[in-house]
């Protein structure tokens, strides 16, 4: 039997394919075998798309993985174990595998679980990450709002942990990024006003891609819909908690 | 007199010339005329060493323009002004200049300091940031450690914000980004150990270059010198503080 092959996430950056790395190019460019996340049989994919208007053409044989929308451990896992055992046939075939992500592998990703559950299966299996430029740090460049700098702190919270810990974490850090704002929109617009750093604000909806939204003034966002991949850059001038050391 | 050029901040990626984004790789591949920070007028650049490691070369009019490492306002405000008036020349000429910076630009990079600079002293200039792929992103892809899962937050602090903060943090945040350890390491090794979290940190010193040091079990750089460009992943199994709402 030949030596397995290799496990690598490939990381495509957040949505225009220029913010494709070199080393994520070149992966694509092997006769590795492609995989790509999706959230049902007959969904889309927000990876390949990337890929697709990168002008890469896409093998036939790329395999889509089901990684269901859900917060039932149980749907999850089970999703996990039957991903990793159609990545494992292919590994154990000798040929080197690639899981496509939008954005970097390492940042909320769905790689890290695929990996692990190939690895508890089959210990021997090499696994690779090529980093990626996150959405954010897109995000960032194109409103021109740095996320940090000489001796800022940024935090990167998912909206979701709530408006109390969202206020909270605006006295310690100078510029947070809050994800998936959709749910929590006008309750964000809230606290900015009545801390009054609204101006400080910027809304970036699917970064990169055709149909980006880059909102310099946020209160124009009051009552509209947005997506679900959109976030904030919310920087504070009016940080209170203590700054660095030996400055 | 011609249009002005516009200005581009250029993110390398962190150190491997593989992780430069297509967009950077085109802009370098233009015409426009290369700038580049340096600490001194003889020192090297480590952003221009990226570039060339890549293969590309350097075009013999490739300007440096000098940031000293200083803390003092004064001596830094007048680095940024001598540094702007040099792009500025250019700009006015029709050209386009790049700025090229390792990492991202939007993360502690001088270049919003150089565009600030420069608009401040002519306004009609227009500004572009080419997004990269961030030092800890590419070390979380090179030890395999993720940033963040499913719900998680984290955050990226220099660590000479002190021990108290980074302890304090450590109850809010999954995963802590730690750059600059250098000073701090004992501290910070002392806090891990007695956190009883010291198994999940990772450390990785110029992550991406040829002497890259990717240390998995941190214990053993008790004594050593490490370089000014390390960083630690420190993840947080035992977080304490409350959890996202709506799971």
């Amino acid at each position: 039997m030949s030596e397995p092959g290799k496990l690598v996430g490939v990381s495509l950056g957040p949505g225009d394919p220029g913010l494709m790395t070199r080393n994520a190019w070149e992966a694509l460019s092997s006769p590795a075998h492609w995989t790509y996340p999706v959230t049902g049989i007959s969904a889309s994919s927000y990876a390949l798309d990337i890929v697709r208007r990168g002008g890469l053409a896409i093998p036939a044989d790329a395999t889509p993985l089901v990684f269901p929308m859900s917060r039932d451990r149980v749907v999850l896992a089970s999703a996990w174990v039957k991903a990793a055992h159609s990545v494992l046939a292919l590994l154990h075939l000798g040929q080197d595998v690639l899981f496509l992500v939008e954005g970097d592998a390492s940042t909320y990703a769905t790689f890290e679980h695929l990996a692990r559950t190939v690895r508890s299966l089959d210990p021997a299996i090499a696994v690779e990450v090529i980093a990626g430029v996150s959405s954010y740090c897109a995000a960032a460049a194109r409103v021109g709002m740095p996320l940090a700098e000489q001796d800022d702190m940024f935090a990167v919270i998912p909206a979701n942990y709530g408006i109390e810990i969202i206020d909270h974490l605006l006295d310690e850090f100078d510029t947070l990024v809050l994800l998936k704002v959709k749910p929590m929109l006008e309750q964000i617009l809230d606290l900015l006003e009545r801390r009054d750093i609204i101006g400080h604000a910027r809304f970036v909806e699917k970064v990169g891609t055709p149909v980006e939204r880059a909102i310099h003034d946020v209160t124009t966002l009051r009552g509209q819909e947005v997506a679900y991949l959109s976030l904030m850059l919310v920087h504070n001038p009016l940080r209170v908690s203590g700054g660095p050391r030996e400055r």
